[in-house]
């Protein structure tokens, strides 16, 4: 099966292509190198040294003789994403070709309008291209469970059954996010929904929680193969964070009291959703929307857990509450589902010990490139 | 007071910026000249002659003594906008800066991607602007009521308090709309809610119904100050089409079965909603919204009552059903609440006979301008 990545050099894209390669999918790459090009205009080096896209494609072919297409470009340039449809043919295309980060989209108008601009034209670009090239593509969305926020009442799986003055009605749950870019999401959302029921496409809209981890059976064959994994303010996110101070000696910094609570996954389990989404196709007209996590905790209890494995290494990582930079609920009633992806047949790497020493030996190895000033955060919501 | 109206050439800019200014509001206007120019290069003439945007001011002027600023620019550039700010110092300001035909964003990838980044980077410079340069003005945004759609339950002004497995929250109206037009109207609602919950902002979005009519105390003074009326496919509307059918002697030309309802409102009751909402700012933190209408009514009881006037007047329309160009329900429950505009003490303007002749009589008079040849719909949601 034909499977467009777009959004290929990313944390997730990266690891995505080299798993669906090796299970024997067609695999094409787009990306525009933005997160590359920010995390150097911004001073902001990912923990492990990076080949390019067209390099780790050369070497993932030396070591297994399979192939990867790349394309570097932008999927906002229509003519630019039209010309990959029509010659790669795309039976699925995963989009994480998006500005991924809360805090970069925090910064300022011009951080704020690339990110409306880059998240918003390239999903409208994506839902164009299939269907003037390939209307019975899949389109596999990257949502996140932050479109939720913290609401009172149970989270469902995307949709909310309502009774209102004895009369009912289905709509998408009702999503009120953290930060710009996760309100980019929901409007992806606004706007798939809009398509799938006036064109009939296929769409999953995966609701990802943060994802952990830099570890997969493709990484672990070569260092080289490593996916950009970044520690710093704008780019990093909480687990990874904590990982990489334990190793430099730092206090794991956790934002406000901590008890923030939301769903999370290990990389691997990100690329095994991906892979159930791809074999088990969304129907036509159909917005299949899941709830993509394996395991809820607090960023306390993440914290408590990343003290507990390093200690096992000899680190003695101790934890520091920050004033909260964001804007967000501290204490929060927390329920969400997440029972169609087990369906399918998820089985959850959970956060282990072992899981944790693993990724805590591999950023070991690439010590001496941390750099602690990059860490705490400086971007406000204010 | 000063207000900026953002969109200020527009069938409803143009009317409100000399409504307000003759009340003795500061008024300032801003526009692209998207709409003039689209009908130019589409060969989409409105109904009456258009002077300039600078060309109205200096009549406008010159009948009144009352001065009006203009700036000819885009607001997506947030440069422009910030220098605006910085010199204006507006107290309220009015977002008519949308592209706002459902068609045209339904007629190509082209479209479609400026129908989005012009109207939701549009919305964010705005927002951003508010913030660094004047965060207590209270921005007044035009929302749609084709925001809702037709939901199957009745429609609240903008909330809906949802009872779930025991618990309760208030969420957004859930919104599901039938252009990507209108979704864009719904992804500006998302972004400005997150800032009213972020920065603490004074946002008014008003859930407007679609307008008609093409006079106002204003325009009754001098046919040159007219407002942009369009009839055409693309940028015309239901209601105004009709009229001008009537006085060419096309049949009306209702798409589809004709029972789809909406609620309508007089391009008077607009100026006047504004002027509540300027008036009585929404709270620092406030995202209030507000239906927009004044009396609901299918497209067969317009066509119904058009042919009724106009047969007063000598001219007898014939009706003719299309085959419908959009994907909507024909057929549906429709129970939208008003209450918060009456509360205002908006005092409405109906549909009566009187209204209908005075626009026909208007529209008489520029009969030699008319081009029945771009009134059929060719633009399809297929």
């Amino acid at each position: 099966m034909r499977v467009l990545i777009l959004g290929g050099d990313g944390y997730l894209g990266w690891p995505t292509a080299m798993a669906l390669s090796e299970a024997g999918y067609d695999v094409a790459l787009v990306d525009n190198y933005f997160r590359r090009n920010a995390c150097v205009e911004r001073d902001l080096p990912p923990i492990f040294p990076l080949l390019t896209l067209h390099e780790r494609v050369a070497l993932w072919q030396q070591l297994t003789g399979r192939s990867i297409q790349v394309t570097i470009g932008d999927i906002t340039n229509f003519d630019l994403l039209e010309r990959v449809f029509q010659t790669f043919k795309p039976e699925a295309v995963i989009d994480y070709a998006e500005q991924p980060s809360a805090p970069y989209s925090m910064l300022g108008p011009r951080e704020a309008h690339f990110t409306v601009r880059n998240n918003l034209c390239g999903t409208l670009n994506l839902i164009h291209a299939v269907k003037r090239h390939a209307p019975d593509c899949h389109i596999i969305k990257l949502g996140t469970m932050g479109e939720y926020g913290t609401p009172n009442i149970d989270i469902e799986e995307g949709w909310l059954e309502v009774e209102h003055k004895g009369r009912r009605e289905k709509f998408l749950y009702p999503r009120q996010a953290g930060s710009l870019y996760h309100t980019t999401k929901i409007q992806d959302t606004d706007m798939l929904w809009f398509y799938v029921r006036t064109w009939g496409m296929r769409v999953t809209d995966l609701m990802q929680g943060p994802v952990y981890g830099m570890i997969t059976p493709q990484i672990r064959r070569d260092d080289r193969l490593a996916t950009c994994t970044n520690y710093d303010e704008i780019f990093g996110t909480v687990l990874n964070r904590f990982l990489v101070q334990a190793v430099v000696g730092m206090p794991l910094t956790v934002y406000g009291k901590g008890q923030q609570t939301r769903g999370y996954l290990n990389l691997i389990d990100t690329i095994a959703c991906i892979r159930l989404a791809i074999d088990h196709p969304a129907a036509a007209g159909e917005l299949r929307i899941m709830n993509q996590f394996t395991e809820t905790m607090s960023v306390n209890e993440i914290a408590a857990r990343v003290c507990q494995a390093a200690g096992q290494m000899g680190l003695n990582p101790t934890v520091n509450h920050l004033v909260n930079p964001r804007k967000e609920a501290e204490e929060h009633y927390y329920n969400p589902t997440h029972n169609k992806l087990t369906a399918l047949g998820l089985q959850p790497h959970l956060l282990t010990d072992a899981v944790l020493m693993e990724q805590l030996a591999f950023i070991q190895r690439y010590r001496a490139r941390i750099r602690d000033d990059i860490i705490l955060p400086r971007t406000t919501w204010a």
